[in-house]
């Protein structure tokens, strides 16, 4: 048995009753076994003196293997973007590009304090992604993308019914539930018209089957949101349809969805993964989050993909998320207290982990970050709530400790377990190969 | 003489060809006197290897007495947060809170490559902002608020015509050109409408005559800029007729002026303060940006005040003025290097300064930010450009290195000549004297 003991820290419990404590959390073989506690040893003890303690943050929509391509598609038109860039670099992915990119992105999100993800890889290699996070001490919920149908003018590769249904079977028995439940697979139809009836229905049935995880795109863009409505029904409606809609279902984006369409999420309990700094880069619009959280609809919150953010950070989305409505809905449509609460349980409940992790609860998942408070741009501390600091004043910059499962992963601002500069390096090296696998003019205007 | 010397850096010069070079830079008494220079000796002789070498953020529009009030005015009305927050406060400063609050401020602007801000304080103690940004090495626009004249409902105490004027006349004779040039004084009427148009007329004839900045707040929430038009003419054209349009006026916000208001701008040279964070946050709107640009007015950018924000932070603000018009007027109508040469050219230029700083350019003053390439949030970066970098994924942890006047204020992240923990410490103290001043019942509700 391996004890962890964490003192004197300001605790966000981040509780039903939303409840913030003094005092110390002893852990147990990665649980929270007492909260608060008045245990004085521990074979680890962590001062959190001058700290936040708060639950490690959530991310509900994040595509790990695109770190590689940051800074790669920039000020583009949104056609563009997808044609020039995402498609056809995924599509020359090689298990070591996605596991360098995977390692990347996994650095950069508990550097943020974010201690779970849940991720849409490409149509290949998602076995390196899994191979990241299990190395790093992640939690994630990854899943391979399944694309066996497609609009006209997809110019990225599908693949036939069975292979991709097979593809996501093989690695969902390879990896759901190992590395002491840290790892999980969720199952990523691209886009509600990117699988066939066929594969969607199938999904649907061995995901409740198996307690497993659905992850899907929806109301994105505009122009496509009306023209795979012309398909015949609305995209919620369709995965209505389906039979997929449910608390085992998170959307990302649903920034064009119809009243209806809300109606039908509410009623469903399916989750929505609000992605605000990536519905700006590529132009998508404002996703009516205050208006979903008042159906009862569940939000949580992603980064979406580094080439439109640029960064996988939790501060600069929860920062985001609380700002952007507030010209449209006004100043209180949504509060610190709402956005920290959707990084946190609402990542959870999203990723169907709210009985482990989302809170520090007695019996919960030790998923920890500790933030330092004595930083200028949060202070004056006196008169203002530490909800509203996090949200509003911190930066990753101020994450000093990250704990996974029990497990100090970063300490200091620095990863315990691997090197940085190695990560860094070999994100470069794996881009190079990559580039060089695209063909002309591509790679030409790529590396300019 | 003192020389210094920044090594093998990446130099964003930001000059008219935005030329990029790989080289050193030789600077003699605060003045760029080479770049690039194959001088290989100096009195101080810093490594930029690996690092981006940038000009120094230039900030337009920041409130530097109103530091100490951050996060006590959160997801509040507009109303409210003027009334029950802001000139209450403001209203018992001291000379001691004002310092406190500067130092803050610019110790916080400092960390985040900023080195001149165009500031406007409160009616008093503006002396004290000045003392905070001479001691730290900051160099400045300071100005005193002027309020000679009130809309009903506005609950701060204004003062006569005299003594305003005047107010502002002894602190620009005390200060205005002193610290080898590093601190100016900028003439501050709140509001359009919160001077007579005597002193309007007055601020406009001295300001032309003495070089001096005059800087104002038009155009920032709906309500109020229509019933400010309502008293006769719109913001714009009240300032044309009052003489004060022109190359030394910045006006902030500017989200809901007229098509004939632009033209005014633009056609008389003024300035725009575009102050992303706190349109999002006090729910104002989106300033139509691209359209200003398209007209050929300059636009700079500030981060307003804390309670507004709650940032004072380049970076924060050069990203989102990046994102916010993606929605409206679409993924390319706001590039990532139009928003760095607002950041910095744009800046000196609004700030009456751009033949001293806004660009690294021989002749110029060494204002100067290096920042760390190797960090995980800005990798890959072989195919990237360092200005998408530096707007989309860096953030001001990554700055190492400030250098104002050619004196090194920040080294490794880390203020070179003044403390810390002093500066947080006498935050806290100063907030809590200055809550002490409140009457009842509004401290108790601040304090809670």
């Amino acid at each position: 048995m391996s004890t962890l003991l964490i003192k004197n820290g300001t605790i966000l419990t981040m509780n039903p009753a939303m409840d913030i404590i003094h005092g110390d959390i002893f852990i147990e073989d990665g649980v929270i076994v007492e909260i608060p506690t008045v245990k004085d040893q521990a074979d680890q003890v962590i001062d959190a003196s001058g700290k936040l303690v708060l639950p490690g943050f959530v991310q509900v929509h994040v595509h790990l293997n695109q770190t590689l391509f940051r800074g790669t598609a920039d000020d583009m038109d949104v056609v563009d973007w997808l044609k020039r860039r995402i498609w056809p670099f995924e599509q020359v992915h090689s298990y070591e590009s996605v596991y360098a990119s995977a390692r990347l992105s996994i650095l950069e999100m508990i550097r943020s304090g974010t201690t779970t993800a849940v991720t849409m890889e490409t149509l290949n290699h998602t076995e390196a992604a899994f191979q990241a996070a299990d190395e790093m001490g992640f939690r994630a919920v990854i899943g391979n993308a399944i694309m066996d149908r497609w609009e006209a003018g997809t110019e990225m590769k599908g693949e036939d019914t069975q292979t991709a249904l097979e593809k996501s079977m093989q690695l969902l028995r390879e990896f759901h539930g190992k590395a002491n439940g840290r790892l999980h697979y969720g199952f990523c139809p691209r886009g509600t018209r990117n699988a066939t009836d066929e594969l969607w229905q199938e999904v649907a049935k061995i995901a409740r089957e198996e307690h497993v995880l659905v992850h899907s795109h929806a109301g994105e863009n505009k122009e496509q949101t009306q023209r795979l409505s012309a398909y015949g029904g609305s995209e919620v409606e369709y995965l209505n349809k389906m039979g997929v809609l449910g608390p085992n279902l998170v959307i990302a984006h649903a920034i064009w969805l119809t009243d209806e369409e809300h109606d039908l999420l509410a009623d469903s309990g399916t989750h929505v993964a609000h992605c605000p700094s990536a519905n700006f880069k590529l132009a998508s619009g404002i996703a009516p989050i205050p208006a979903m959280l008042a159906k009862g609809i569940n939000v949580a919150i992603g980064a979406d993909g580094a080439p439109c953010n640029n960064n996988l950070d939790a501060f600069v989305e929860m920062r985001r998320a609380a700002l952007i409505h507030k010209p449209r809905f006004g100043p209180r449509s949504m509060s610190a207290e709402k956005v920290l609460q959707m990084m946190t349980m609402g990542g959870a409940r999203a990723a169907g982990l709210d009985r482990e992790i989302g809170s520090l609860e007695q019996g919960k998942k030790a998923d920890l970050v500790l933030i330092d408070q004595d930083v200028p741009h949060a202070y004056p501390t006196i008169a203002s709530s530490p909800v509203v600091r996090v949200v509003y004043e911190h930066q990753s910059r101020d994450v000093d400790t990250v704990i996974i499962d029990g497990e100090v992963v970063l300490q200091n601002g620095k990863p315990v377990h691997f090197d940085e500069m190695d990560i860094l390096s070999q994100s470069n090296a794996a881009l190079s190969d990559l580039l060089n696998r695209l063909s002309e003019p591509l790679r030409s205007e790529v590396i300019g």
